[in-house]
């Protein structure tokens, strides 16, 4: 009956919320043209302070590389989510000290323990405007030489910038190579572990709760950055000293309520808000689609191929996640495209553009831009498709590392600022990573079904697709059965001793003649399709370089034409730093039903099976049995929150982003979207775009209560 | 946008609405005693009223054997669920005319069609307690010869009261054998389908949205009682005339908002509110899940024997939906009992019982009374499981006909009040539609499959569980593998002529000596098995005699027991009349989560996909784009709505009560319960028991803009 009264009064409280979700990812140097909007929906601060990435706050909003994180502490302590760093926590692990399952706590910093290989810490220092260095006269050249154009300039320019000791460099192209940015960015390659609590509360609801509302997920965890003791950059080291960063955030534990201003900043990867009809069409209508149904065979694949509780799951277990986590976003998209109908609102949008370049004779040129692009996209579709299954067939894993290693046999030929990007000497150290940690995710049985899998669907496909290299190479000529299929890829696996780590780290310095010589089955595939797969890249970079020429010129089009309608053009989201804001607020997904905006201690005990993942430890639950909620309490929903929902505009690569209150102090950690919101990677529908965070509240009970980390507590600038 | 403020609104609004759901499925008779709160819960009309099963509203309320129903026209009119009349549209069906699919409208009287054999209206017309007579000197007896003197009695009971032709009468036991009343029913034989909308309405969202909210299911049916002109009870004859009910339903098109006061009267099926601690720790614990599982495996044989497309399925279709409700019920019911502790729940209650017992010495007979129910309880439980995967593997549809036969072949050598029930004169023709039956839900290859299964787990079981009998007809001896007991069940299918709907029922006529000289295998094996199942069904009766004498003494414990804290204790469901009564009224089903009372429209395009069991007809779905609401929009909901929530106290058996207003007029049907209700069968959480209602104005709303049955709203008397 509680309950009840609950609901009532809080859904009563939304009455006063702001009821526009707030759209845009925008750039730090964008906020002051929305200032205004920023002070009305609630900001305190000065909006101008967000644009100074040295300065406070943004000064302590840092990039892991796939995920978002914060400085909380003079010392370099680190907080991001659980999912970011649950690597680095699995990494320490053995059988006897599984910290996956115990959580891990330093005692001191001295026990803190080195994150996975290749952990970074980013920390962006400077973004500086390269646009004409990198556009200039590329216009006259032809679609390749301006590909070709546009790829060297990067790379020059990154170079130049990583003269600097210590620092990693980017070019970043925004509104489809119509602006380019050079981000500087200092890299922290001595990042360690500081406390991550167990899977039962950090990856509480696993797969099960994943893009899921109501979540009760603790997901968060500390690292902290390490420095050489002059300060510099260093790999690890023993006299590394903890990272002093100019600026770190406040933790709010003051408390949050519906309504209440927040905003988010952190590393949104991708979105295609500006997606052609034809773009949007492919992908809704072929795509998507083929996806859904490619990820559940390849997911039923492995499930069978290597059976639960067996040492090849354990292999596998990161790339089912994977699978898993992509098929539900696939359906999600597709759901969410039909109930907005997304193709009918494209056309629309296109329509009205349409009508707005027609109105004014001097628009012209925007409208030539779009039927160019328009045709572009749709070649592009099409040689997507053309290329589907091929890609698929071409997957298994030693023929790609067999491909990468011939590839670089290739570039190494070349200077180094000629080289193709991922293949330069800056690019080694995880180059020389990848080819290592292949051991931990392959197992030839696994390899060879998901290989059938995909060869099965190459050979259904129409013939033009098929590709006569390929065919030859593996000889799938006439009739082939699946036996005779299956003897064919044994000898792959049979013959390959790229299986070795030691051997596949040894041909980084083969020549292509080492190479070509070579009786492994697989590096003779790689060889084979070499020519093959530059003609491919070839016309790839021929579509891409006249997109370079006809994109900016759509994007114009659109945000001149949203000027026109007084509403600003924020670029897609593309691993840059961007802010989001908006206010906490619940929703209705679906008629019938609503969201509210807090989950609290309660819901965890509610949802709790004791079996993974509803397995919550049983410290914690004494806890909330108990009431003890100590001065984390919210008055507004009678416990300790747990999650909350924000109108935010997040994406993934967002995980992990600080969640800001009008006083910029940390309230939360974004970490995951609702289902109904995945298809705003597309389409930003306010009524149901929902971003889930973490609320510190529930990071610090669980610090407190549960986990015994009140060092950290005091650690960091807590406030009321 | 719009969709946020709304929920918003509605929301703020339940804060005025009452906190308490209301448990209680009352008898008619029972309603005095709560009077005053019928009325403080806003009753509008006089709570006495409610008590004369002849006057008004109760002579409007209907049984169809099963399902609830009501007159809504004084020419006989009848409304129900569509899932009730569903088997009647089916059953009237062709290819070339395919009601499910299209829907059925009746143009004129004459044109609406028989119902499926074996439909009845059941009109309630008597309530007489013979508690007296029942239980009279029965305390004495042993338990056997109280088990026998009181089935006995009943069919005396049951014969007298059927000496007034057209009449159906059955003697139901309350409280566990304290009470028993008989009721005297009208039974309605010439019923006719008038009006069902089409699966795409009437049973929307099938089985993805059964037991789920939000929902959108226009679960509604119109059937018409016909009886002789003389207005006597009678089989179909086309001179037949519809039945004037002395009372029918005003249907109201006013609107009803959260909060408002409803009722329900209806025939609920069976709950176990007043189980014991044992009966609930061996169903939770044992029965349901080894249900759960051996139903998902039952569901996968049955897929598996009749694919997709085949003619198998189509007569395993109801089977399958069947076995999918009772999965999902069952799977609902399990973590019902983990999120409110049914099982503490229980213990806890029994421990207060047996204190408030030693509280006073007067009341020990209670406590004997309990101790040996409780006893009684575990050595059922223990019965249940032995008999459990015995009861499966005699289960062959054609085994289960012949041991039907042969038992009446037996009992019609004794004088027909003799006989055991099920088996008397007055149950023959539901006895011979029975075998008719059989031909549409029969395949043997089907049969067989499920027998195998059955006969897998059977012979997986302890040894001791292992019935002689059984093995030695069957010849399960030794080592059987799969190969031998397939090929032994094959001889039983190709040896059989029980699959010949003729010979079954010439089989009727038989006697005991010209069965066991059959050569059925079937019947065979139905002769083997006879004398063994009498030895199981004496010894139930043995235990059911017992519980005769022990639970009327643990009822009365409870009763006065609840009555010294001031509550009303009503008896489980058993298939009566009942009332319940409350509010329209969302909730909080789990933490972070609200259901909103209703749904609307717009929901329907928003879940639509076109493809069943979301696919509306275009027609309606063209009218909610127009947004054609006609008169019977909500300003509450900003639509129509489609279907309500309520806290009622609902179970299987209610489906297609009449749900009333204040003043008695039809708003709904009643139809289904929420997956977090399904626990009400055992106890009655008052935070997640929600009843699920279609809102009288979607169904004049649907009859008037999609199927155009203005003839039948006509008919009706709808008020504002």
């Amino acid at each position: 009956m509680r309950k009840i009264t609950t609901v009532a009064a809080l859904l009563a409280c939304a009455a006063s919320a702001p009821l526009a979700a707030k759209e845009g990812m925008f750039t730090p140097q964008q906020l002051p043209e929305i200032a205004d909007d920023l002070r009305e929906t609630g900001l305190e601060i000065d909006p101008e302070a967000l644009t100074d990435l040295t300065g406070f706050p943004m000064g302590a909003i840092v990039s892991l590389g796939g995920c978002s994180a914060s400085f909380v502490s003079p010392a370099g302590l680190v907080v991001t989510n659980h999912h970011c760093a649950r690597g680095s926590v699995q990494y320490n692990s053995t059988a006897e000290n599984n910290y996956l399952v115990d959580g891990f706590l330093a005692k001191a910093t001295a026990d803190e323990l080195p994150a996975a290989p290749g952990s970074r810490i980013y920390v962006t220092t400077a973004l500086t405007d390269v646009t004409q260095r990198m556009r200039e006269g590329t216009e006259a050249l032809s679609p390749t030489e301006r590909y070709e154009t546009v790829e060297q300039r990067m790379k020059d320019i990154t170079a130049e910038c990583e003269q600097k000791a210590g620092y990693r460099c980017q070019v970043a192209s925004f509104y489809g190579g119509a602006e380019y940015t050079l981000i500087e960015r200092l890299e922290v390659r001595d990042v360690r572990l500081v406390y991550a609590p167990a899977d039962s509360i950090g990856k509480y609801g696993g797969d099960i709760d994943n893009w899921m509302w109501p979540r009760h997920t603790g997901d968060f965890a500390f690292y902290r950055a390490y420095v050489a003791p002059d300060g510099s950059a260093a790999d690890y080291a023993e006299e590394n000293v903890p990272y002093q960063p100019e600026h770190h955030l406040k933790v709010s534990a003051g408390g949050l309520k519906e309504g209440d201003f927040v905003m988010a900043a952190g590393y949104p990867g991708s979105t295609s808000r500006y997606a052609t009809l034809a773009e949007v069409e492919n992908t809704f209508s072929w795509s998507y689609p083929t996806y859904v149904t490619l990820l559940n065979e390849w997911i039923d694949t492995i499930e069978e191929a290597a059976p639960e509780g067996s040492d090849a799951r354990v292999k596998y277990e990161s790339l089912l996640a994977g699978l898993n986590n992509f098929e539900k976003n696939t359906r999600g998209q597709l759901e969410g495209a039909r109930r907005v109908g997304l193709v009918d609102l494209r056309r629309e949008r296109e329509e009205a553009l349409a009508g707005w370049i027609a109105a004014d004779g001097s628009r012209a040129a925007y409208g030539e831009a779009i039927a160019g692009l328009q045709a572009l996209s749709q070649e592009s579709a099409e040689a997507a498709q053309e290329a589907f299954w091929y890609g698929f067939a071409t997957r298994p894993a030693l023929l790609s590392a067999a491909q990468r290693l011939y590839r670089l046999a290739h570039e190494r030929q070349k200077p180094d600022a000629e080289r193709e990007p991922g293949f330069q000497e800056r690019d080694m150290t995880f180059f020389r990573q990848g080819l290592q940690a292949l051991d931990r995710r392959y197992e030839a049985s696994v390899d060879k079904a998901q290989w059938m899998l995909f060869l099965d669907s190459y050979l259904d496909q129409p013939a033009e697709n098929r590709v006569a290299v390929f065919d030859n190479a593996l000889g799938l000529t006439g009739q082939i059965d699946e036996a005779i299929l299956s003897a064919k890829l044994d000898a792959y696996y049979a013959g390959t001793s790229l299986d070795d780590a030691e051997t596949r780290l040894s041909l980084m310095d083969a020549t292509p003649e080492d190479l070509e010589a070579s009786d492994d089955p697989f590096m003779q595939l790689a060889v084979a399709l070499y020519e093959y797969e530059r003609g491919l890249e070839a016309e790839s970079e021929e579509r891409s370089g006249r997109a370079l020429a006809l994109r900016p010129g759509y994007m114009e089009a659109i945000t001149q034409w949203q000027r026109s309608q007084g509403l600003a053009t924020y670029p897609d989201a593309n691993s840059t730093l961007r802010v989001t804001y908006g206010t906490v607020l619940g929703g209705s997904p679906k008629d019938g039903m609503a969201y509210m905006p807090f989950t609290t201690l309660e819901g965890i005990t509610e949802k709790d099976t004791g079996e993974e993942p509803f397995n919550a430890p049983e410290r914690q639950l004494q806890e909330i049995r108990e009431k003890d909620y100590g001065k984390y309490y919210s008055p507004e929903v009678g416990s300790v929150p747990v999650n909350f929902l924000s109108d935010l505009d997040s994406t993934g690569g967002n995980s992990g982003s600080a969640t800001l209150n009008a006083r910029a102090e940390l309230v939360g950690l974004l970490f995951d979207g609702t289902f109904e919101s995945v298809n705003s990677d597309w389409h930003f529908d306010p009524r149901t775009t929902r971003t889930i965070h973490v609320d510190t509240r529930y990071m610090l009970w669980v610090m407190d209560k549960v986990d015994g980390a009140q060092g950290l507590i005091e650690e960091m600038d807590v406030v009321e």
